[in-house]
């Protein structure tokens, strides 16, 4: 969109739209007129609520999970299992579990994952606090529930270097056939993995 | 995105995006978490953006535009041809013109197309003010820019017979082989239209 036709403020609006995630330019201008339409009923509420995000949201300081309270929503739930960490990349990772209601014990987001390539160090990571949970004592299990990427592969490695000296079981996903998945479809390695951990009917 | 895991606020925002043209609740959450990592740089302005465009953007009285101005920037325009009227069904189709310069005549943005089936009656589109502005005089040439669907030849068809009594040129957009298009790969009323309306070389 040319600065002449519209003003730069619908034009300020598109480019920031076109910084979302998964969305171009052409998608961001297609986004942006919806908008302009639905003032009432989408553009208003949409500004509210962002508003109210960037006021409100925090990071928790024990997991960091983000919420509207500090210690999160699930930190502060008495009825969640305290004995297990379930230690995750992202909080979309947290959310992705949730969603399968996967698991009723505690998280700890590190905030991506050790690659090396990008830059991405152990300091970038949310890993002193990891350490620190454990060291206080009252963990049982660690669930590394971390992508089956290299970058994801590498921390779990990195975390259990970090915590050899502490009496904590640790845990990792099982690798294995998706569930309502098709074998033909399978790469090499998923399929490997699957017989090599195969169960007991 | 379970409500007990993050606040309301998160989810009411998630939502949001998801009605955005393009977005699931997928992608909307993927948007909602990019713009809670990029807090200072991308939320906080995009909230910005989205309250000056919700308070400052208007339909411009004269052509149906939408601007920060009213008139807007191209009608206020004296270097624009005001002989010549471009009528399109939507502003992104004002904005598609604008970005190829093909044209320094004005524009009436009609705001859709007739189309009986969703309810799309010629009270819905903004022909009253086009009407005017013919018999205002001063316009010599009209251009149905509108789409190559069935809805947006019927609108063309029924402008023409809105505007018989009037002394206008009317003229239409050329139909033929987009520019770097293979012909192997149109559809067989494109070609038909471009050995019709062949030009001498």
């Amino acid at each position: 969109m040319p600065t002449n036709v519209a003003g730069p403020e619908i034009e300020r609006l598109v480019q920031l739209l076109a910084r979302l995630p998964g969305l171009g330019p052409r998608s961001a201008r297609r986004v942006a007129l919806h908008l302009i339409r639905k003032r009432e009923t989408l553009l208003a509420p949409l500004a509210e609520a962002l508003r109210v995000a960037q006021e409100r949201i925090v990071t928790c300081s024990v997991c960091g999970n983000v919420d509207t309270r500090d210690p999160c929503t699930i930190c502060a739930d008495d009825a969640r299992d305290a004995k297990t960490l379930v230690v995750v990349e992202s909080v979309g990772d947290l959310w992705a579990l949730e969603r399968a209601s996967a698991t009723r014990a505690r998280y700890h987001v590190l905030g991506g994952a050790l690659s090396p390539l990008d830059g991405v160090g152990p300091d970038d990571l949310n890993l002193a606090a990891l350490v620190a949970r454990i060291a206080n004592g009252g963990v049982g299990e660690l669930i590394l529930a971390v992508n089956a990427t290299v970058e994801g592969q590498t921390t779990a490695h990195y975390i259990i270097d970090l915590l050899a000296d502490h009496p904590v079981k640790v845990t990792r996903l099982a690798h294995g056939v998706p569930v309502g998945g098709e074998l033909d479809y399978l790469d090499d390695g998923t399929l490997a993995a699957a017989i090599r951990q195969r169960t007991a009917f």
